[in-house]
């Protein structure tokens, strides 16, 4: 059986690359072979051990590459094409396909109801930081890259950009509403391009790294506040004459960013939550108005999907969002354990790193 | 200057009636002869203390009444019409109103921003616990009460109605949804009649009295549970077949109801909000999935406005609802501190009291 | 290669029963054994040649059945369940399924651009008036029918309860709602009792057969207007005080409804069109105001897939809908000849035929 | 009584200046005193005389102006503030405003039901052609226009801003939607404009004149198309890939650009109407594939109001949209007839003329 490289889950604080089989292909199965990936901020939780996967997972779950081999089911792709799939990766024929909520599909599959949403890629099943990954409901999920794209172009649609858009449109974005977006990490980043994509016209971004602000005000903040150096609410009262903000998006997944995202809001608000939190959060009674001001929270697992990926990749064939300034580092696959330490770390200004198998 | 009997409140612990002055009108007011009204759980929360008023402020904000006089500007209307107006009473001319969400209307005016909705009667501006009272922006407000219902049939639509099918309504009940609502109170009993009134066919009341759960199957309840002698998560998850609710709908306002409505929705479902909590919220990582289910967190104060009330009252006369077995006790006004005393005690078996000065 | 009996249309004004090989499966079929079907007002139009199919094609597209066979990639479905199937057969994995528009799956496949919809059985491929029906995609379209629910209970399910809530649920009905529903026929008594289940208050059913008229109040119509004894714009006008409807449904399919329809509505209300046309159709321009009224007109395919079978299914199991009174006459499978004639004349009061291979 | 001048029309064909009383006012208007306005092509239908209007009523309805004097009753304001006023001057407090479709406020008030929408200045009293106009329920409708913003860059908000940007909000454009809009006035320059802000990444434009094209492009298509010189269908489906289009915006009010923008949709796609037609509107079968396609046909009359007006110049303000370029021409108000003149002629590739008392 032929054999591959394959980046692998060992322990917490081990993540090293070994031989494994290239995978046998099911009937709605494609395979394919990886031209690019990246590394994830939730790859680094499973590094770490704060986001429990089975040793000896593949992890990894932003794929671009070329299709090898087809399912005997398959039909509408063909060898040799070049393709992307998303890092969620819907069946299409769920209850949760068929409810307009596709990214839960096989939600109660791993730790019982509700635990982890419809996330397979390198969580319940190999992912591709290797040199072949499986795509499971292949018809589902490949979509084809437009002739002009390079990997690195589409590099951000599976996850990055799919998740930041999400959350810009989970707040249900009007033309000319304020938005806050907390955090301008590569996912934060997106929403601040989303928030933009989808006629915001007041956009504050908040962080506390400066490199970090002036690449919200390249993806479209028009404003940016220092989190350390000011009060968010402060500031963003000031800037809207004590309106508010109709839309925050929380792309951090902690305490203080949530609450500072709901604080900021004028009545009838939006908070569109992205972060991944990994502890209970407090609602405070004074910012929630005593669940008197018809506030929403709304949370958003990146969407996935053939159709999804296909929009996503016209949105960067128009030119609108140019998110090639994101990759900031480049690895082969054999390097992936200085990548994951360069990443982990945070170190060089790093934003996304290119690994190629 | 003509007087009045009106509710006041004094101090915690005492509302009780007060001669005051017969308000004088402004161009856009209406002044009522109330003919009926009643006592809400916000009252109680004044009554104790726990939510504040100016002290000497008339109480109450669910106005059935006669039309004394109009406001110069005031088109539309004629003195001597019966009309009720909504607890919360939009301007029509506001942002919020213009916006939407015409609840948050004028919501900075008092405690600064977010503090407390667009709620007026008996919090910001003298209530209708009182021979008459003055409804601001009238033509935004009045709504003909149609020949043929009662007051006692229309008693509950300026805010209970309002709020429990708000609640159905902003959990975006779809054709054969399980809905499941925490606590069967008055607003709890409309939340499930408004359940059933748009489609769900699995309502699951939530209560720990039989007799509240027995009035949640005459309002439309399909199942029940006693939440202290039964886990409500088990009883939903067992009559879904391990699908979840798709709506949860919270109206008792505590921690405890809360966290269940959370822990019984599905991936992608939809927590509405209805309860006024009084301390902070705790939302844990688990039933929060780590933020990664595509839940939604919705609040609803109650909708305003005279077109609400004439739906309402179409409801009502539609013979669809019958909420005329919530009212189970009457008083007349000055009987007011003996009605304060029987609701707030909760005591004989009481839903609703309707008052008649 | 056994053998069975199929209703096969042949020439205009013929559809007959012939011997036809029981179908091979491929990999993600499943093989009913048809339990009781129906026929449906499309099928008359076939019959008469007005809606083209390929001569030898079996018709048909309401099955409840038995699983017979699955194919091979078939997971979470046994052989001897009993199911149902909508009429319409989305993949799950097209990018029309993905837009949530899964009820135009497949449009292109048969006549060009936008010709016919996602409508499979008995249109591009065999449908089900026969002994045995080969459902594609079966993941995506099998659903379990509940114990205790007989054939003809959820014989409605597949099409016209699916079609006429759909059109009731495109209409974006609101509670206290004016519904029109022109034409009750079986899809337009499912539209009356779609609109009753959203919580329309005042619903007016529109025919010219007082029998129809009579079924439509047992569907939930508050009102019936016999359209040639009385203008109906003028009676929605006298009900409604001169407001209008807020959405009116037309399920004929003739330019004199889609008019009336046009015309009873109130600035910025919803024409809810599922009638299937067979000649242009004029907007009269007062009817649309020059286009500066705000109206919009929708148009609904009968919504298809597993779980929209499962949420119909859940609304008969409720009791809140009862559809048993339009199934009028019951037939064998060899009758079918004698079946269309009864059912294309419209005979004997017939609204719905049961059909038993 | 003080006089002013005052655009009037006469006849058809004649549309000139006048002396007239400066208006009185009551307790809810204000009164403007017009610094900048301009003429709309309704304008000239009403000079053609094919929209009827009363004679001697003031034309014109595109106010940027000072507020001269404030009614009894309204609040918030003081004169001398520089203001806009919508097109469509919404009350505030009518059953249509607190429906969600404000425009159709007082729809029934000239010609009868549903004849007009809610249109006023310029229609059914007074318009802002004039040294002075009058606006009614002035909270709801005056919006402070913010310093650094010149009278043109203002003067697109009140109608041609808000009714192409209403347009392609209409069309519920989603990222990565491929938007077609047919015609290239400035009504459809700023629904191309539209489309672009909320997230199309296709974005066709459809006309004859080659300079209209150029400034489409300027709005934000990223093609164009010569209506005359190609099939748009044709050209359409090739840039597609056969695909066809989301949305298809129509702005000229046509049959031929209706019919078109009917047949490019992909199925369940949306017709956003803003034409305003002169004479009945064919459907035809098979654009509309019989009714099976799920296709929606909406319209849209120009959204107004105080806070749609704060949005729009909260656009401005931002520089996302920079509709300076469609100020083509400049006339005083004493040269009336020549920029009528000018304007119905579409002479000297005018757009839009800015008028100064």
């Amino acid at each position: 059986m032929a054999k591959m490289k394959a980046a692998v889950f060992v322990e917490p604080g081990r993540i090293v690359l070994e031989d494994k089989s290239i995978p046998e292909i099911g009937p709605l199965d494609a395979l394919l072979r990886v031209t690019t990936t990246t590394i994830c901020g939730t790859d680094v939780h499973i590094l770490k051990g704060e986001y429990p996967v089975a040793r000896g997972l593949t992890v990894g779950h932003e794929p671009v590459g070329v299709i090898d081999r087809l399912g005997s089911a398959v039909t509408g792709f063909r060898e040799g094409q070049r393709v992307i799939a998303g890092a969620i990766t819907p069946s299409g024929y769920s209850a949760a396909c068929q409810c307009g909520c596709s990214s839960q599909d096989g939600a109660a599959e791993k730790y019982g109801f509700k635990a982890i949403g419809g996330w397979k890629f390198g969580n319940t099943i190999d992912g591709c930081q290797a040199e072949y990954v499986l795509v499971p409901d292949a018809m589902a999920n490949l979509s084809h890259v437009p002739d002009g794209l390079t990997d690195e172009e589409v590099l951000m649609c599976p996850d990055i950009m799919s998740t930041g858009f999400g959350g810009a449109e989970s707040g249900n974005i009007r033309i000319g509403d304020t938005v806050v977006v907390f955090a301008q990490g590569p996912i934060g980043l997106c929403a601040t391009a989303g928030a933009k994509l989808l006629g915001a016209t007041t956009i504050i971004a908040v962080d506390t790294v400066p490199a970090r602000l002036e690449m919200a005000r390249r993806m479209g903040a028009s404003h940016t506040v220092d989190f350390r150096a000011n009060d968010p609410v402060g500031e963003v009262m000031r800037i809207t004459d004590g309106r508010g903000a109709d839309v925050a998006i929380e792309a951090l997944g902690r305490q203080e960013t949530f609450e500072a995202a709901l604080r900021v809001l004028r009545p009838a608000g939006t908070l569109s939550s992205l972060g991944v939190y990994s502890s209970d959060l407090k609602i405070p009674l004074g910012a929630f108005a005593a669940g008197l001001a018809d506030l929403k929270i709304v949370t958003t697992l990146c969407p996935g999907g053939a159709e999804r990926m296909r929009r996503l990749m016209a949105v960067v064939q128009s030119g609108r969002v140019d998110l090639k300034p994101l990759v900031t580092h480049r690895f082969r696959l054999d390097q992936i354990e200085e990548a994951y330490d360069l990443f982990s770390h945070q170190r060089d200004g790093v934003l996304k790193v290119a690994l190629t198998p």
